[in-house]
């Protein structure tokens, strides 16, 4: 049976650590985090298991019996002054299908948050994190060293796992949703098709600086109008090239001098859309190149498109998503949906070597990276319950 | 007769002050630029007139003959690590007019350049410079008062003097273009029809910033993407309410957080346009909300419109324009245009208080507020000569 009690006294333990507000504070490798590991490794050994930490961080529990086995966990570290639950669920829902009698190994994925790299422990565990990178690597707000981190939690030299994939049927995840889809439409649980891909561009405009006053509209070469017009006509043209559930934003414009009276030389964009089909990214991918091409086509400025940091979408395995929507349909009949993951996760990482299926629970308010994070009592209690049944029904499969 | 040859020998002496490689460095209240306030005192008192600097830094020489009188001048101090032309043209072509004999009073404008404030020379000449505003009046690169600065200089306790508008016929001032009109056509020659007036705005845009991965379409509210679609708007408004010599201009977009992978929950827009006619900027302005309110109706994020910083249109005078059109056409015949001033000079305040005319030449490359900012000798000797040929005729109607 599953411990639900134990479960949510778990999680409460864990928010006691690096407390900030209602919240945590427990970037990767501050002493909160590491005491948040300390504290894992622990309660992995008490359910059974041989717990773990390797030479990056990832916290690890092996299952000490027979196979076949799953993989199961989240991440332990937050955003800064941000909330309780965000990895935490996950990495304590796994721990408890161990304490259940499960044939699960649970892990904590370090730095899934990125304070120091991009998926940093998932990679390694993988093998798609080499040496060269992790000497790269750097805290993101403060510049400092992994290497130097690394020494200081007294992880320096240690040993970094890699998972045998042949040794797993498949790695679930449950994580909050992040946004408000389940809340507005009443749901209490999400059966996740797949992670979404992103690509993002760098679009950059080249123009004149020039004074507002003695420059007639017809001799300017202003780089934010060109911007303007590029960005209203990728807001015209991808409604009829996304599909239901893309999404696109730009996050940043940068005008160059970005001064009232005078005519912007420059302009910086940052643009990226979401999709879970490669097919309809690639669609927006064309008319992105096409917008920009018109735009180079009409404009007096011309515009260079770069690719940024693109990733691929993930599609969660169909069987264990089918064992998934089992186990709603049973606990919670009406009340869950299949939706897909808008937002980055270590299992779309893990997806490199294993199948993966991840499951959410509704965030109020869709808050997440913030303190005021929250998920009623029941949603979490009822998440780890429809995992279980998941979990159990996959496995006999 | 006209003494061309003086004229520019003064143009080169008065380069010589505050050197800063092709160009000059004299912010107001510099040591150059009281060398080159005292330089021209004895430079006016040597072509007769009755010369002194004034409390806020106005350098006037003043006619002892009988009228009627004429006023004409510019300003001396210079933009940081700027041109040897901006300004000093029209005070040193006003001090030529002088020379040669023609009843001018001759002023340096203290500031025109805002290094404390805004034409603080020439609006304490008209008496619409108060006590309060001189108090508060500060440095807009380190914030040190004026006060402190006139007294550094020697200049704390002086009066200001007070232009009497009777005494003058109208007030004259030969600029550079500050624009590539003239070089473009040919031109050289340009007789101002007046001084365009500026509508400054800031447009406010409040959205709700969100994370693009767990934000449906639907859900956002975008303040980047709302900007952006009042901007457009404004691209396809604007050209049928404008003129033919209207300018608009988004010189500043400020995004909040402005990051890549998150939802603009702010924006803020300065946005600004200017014509010659109050009729027509008050159609671009009712443009401009019109735009606004249609955005207010369809979109979810709020604009708030607000006007920061209005100018007035400052016509030139018709029988001042004539007169120099006659002399133009005489000395240059086919080489001269009629042309607004895209940028803001003394002459607007002038004008509050007595007729107003000017006259451009061509600026090599529209460059100007820069070192390398020039003009030819040939074309700077012509201004002078079109000027007083002007001058002459209008003393003469």
């Amino acid at each position: 049976m599953i411990d639900t009690s134990q479960f949510l006294a778990d999680l409460d333990r864990l928010r006691q650590i690096g407390t900030y507000r209602t919240g945590v504070h427990r970037p990767t490798f501050s002493p909160e985090d590491m005491e948040s590991r300390r504290w894992l490794v622990a309660a992995m050994e008490a359910v059974g298991l041989e717990a773990q930490i390797d030479g990056i961080g990832n916290v690890f529990g092996r299952h000490r019996g027979p196979g076949p086995h799953l993989l199961a966990g989240s991440h332990l570290e937050t955003q800064n002054q941000a909330g309780w639950l965000d990895g935490v669920l996950g990495v304590v829902a796994a721990l408890a299908l161990a304490r259940a009698g499960l044939p699960v190994d649970v892990c904590a994925y370090a730095d899934e948050e990125g304070h120091w790299g991009d998926f940093l422990g998932s990679r390694s565990l993988v093998g798609a994190l080499d040496e060269a990178a992790l000497d790269a690597a750097r805290n993101r707000h403060d510049g400092r060293p992994l290497h130097e981190a690394l020494r200081e939690v007294g992880l320096a030299g240690r040993e970094r796992l890699r998972l045998d994939p042949g040794r797993y049927k498949g790695a679930f995840e449950l994580h909050i949703e992040q946004g408000t889809q389940l809340e507005r439409a009443g749901m209490r649980i999400g059966v996740v098709t797949g992670i979404v891909g992103i690509r993002q561009w760098r679009i950059t405009i080249t123009g004149q600086q020039d004074h507002t006053g003695g420059t007639t509209m017809a001799e300017r070469r202003d780089a934010g109008l060109t911007a303007v017009r590029l960005l209203a006509a990728v807001d015209q043209e991808f409604p009829g090239v996304c599909a239901e559930r893309s999404v696109w934003t730009t996050g940043r414009i940068l005008l160059e001098p970005n001064a009232p009276q005078i005519i912007p030389g420059r302009a910086e964009i940052t643009f990226s859309f979401r999709d879970l089909s490669p097919e309809v990214m690639d669609r927006m991918e064309d008319c992105l190149r096409r917008v920009v091409q018109e735009s180079n086509r009409r404009e007096r400025c011309p515009a260079v498109l770069e690719p940024i940091g693109h990733t691929l979408p993930s599609p969660c395995d169909p069987a264990m998503r089918a064992a998934l929507r089992e186990a709603a349909a049973e606990l919670c009949p009406g009340a869950w949906a299949e939706m897909p993951s808008g937002a980055i996760h270590d299992s779309q990482i893990l997806a490199r070597v294993m199948p993966v299926a991840m499951l959410f629970v509704p965030s109020i308010g869709g808050i997440s990276h913030h303190w005021t994070e929250d998920t009623k009592r029941e949603d979490l209690a009822l998440g780890l319950e429809v995992l279980a049944g998941g979990a159990r029904r996959f496995l006999a499969g």
